[in-house]
């Protein structure tokens, strides 16, 4: 596992920890990652509960409840798509803090205005008004599948800080 | 990511590719490692359609059916939640073929008569008798959480091979 993720999991965890806050994941482009980074560090169980990876459009639907409607009309990489993950989540666990990734790691998958490199993030909170969730887009570029993936699970890790 | 465990995911999806089979996860103490395996190789979304990350006993419950009988009788670590899990991964996807992984990676959490680098398997086809799903057992011994976790990837993917 890659040194700069799983320091930053274990600042996450510790953060997280203090607050009394649980933590779940809902992952596509990653596919674990961000789950597995979170998990290496000892002691992880009593903040992180739960992770989705959801990398199929069915699983995204099934497991989060995202819509058909907003898959065809947006995409699955797509601010829409991110925040209806990050609603899924909380809605089917009980964490206090979400977080999604859909992107594309390529080297595949590129479609006009999508690049390969593109990964949205969403993040919820718990309580937190829904239209309030905000998306983010970050453009890596074609820094090859395995780095895009590093990357994107290093942004999402820096989103479930406090 | 792990030369060894990427090989041997580049494996299971040709594999499973051939057969036409579609595989999903449910992993505890893996925490989502064999799913970012298998998700490191371009094109596996064919193949790969989801993974729980079922870390806590209520995503187990929750996510996949395991009930809080076996949970409470026999242990998050045990042949019977093994064997829910991976029923419960075909009953919550499509997928033909399924692993669970749910074991002690340690330093932390070791009972008697279950030892740190205790991890439990089981793999579930579709179609497959229910009855005739066979859960194993190994006996890591205490490696480190990191190689824990690696060699219980290893195992799971190996058993994903049809």
């Amino acid at each position: 596992m890659d040194a700069e993720l799983v320091t930053l999991a274990e600042q996450v965890l510790a953060a997280n920890r203090a607050l009394g806050r649980r933590i779940a994941v809902a992952e596509s482009c990653t596919g674990g990652l961000v789950a597995a980074a979170l998990t290496e560090i000892p002691g992880s169980s009593d903040v992180f509960d739960r992770g989705f990876v959801t990398y199929s459009n069915e699983a995204k639907m099934e497991l989060l409840g995202v819509s058909e409607d907003v898959l065809a009309t947006f995409g699955a990489v797509s601010p829409a798509t991110a925040w209806a993950m990050a609603q899924g989540v909380l809605a089917h666990s009980p964490a206090d803090i979400a977080v999604s990734i859909t992107g594309i790691a390529g080297p595949g998958g590129a479609t006009p205005g999508k690049p390969v490199g593109m990964v949205v993030f969403a993040r919820a909170l718990r309580g937190q008004d829904p239209e309030s969730v905000v998306a983010d887009t970050r453009q890596f570029g074609d820094l090859g599948r395995a780095e895009v993936r590093r990357q994107a699970a290093l942004v999402a890790l820096n989103l479930l800080k406090p």
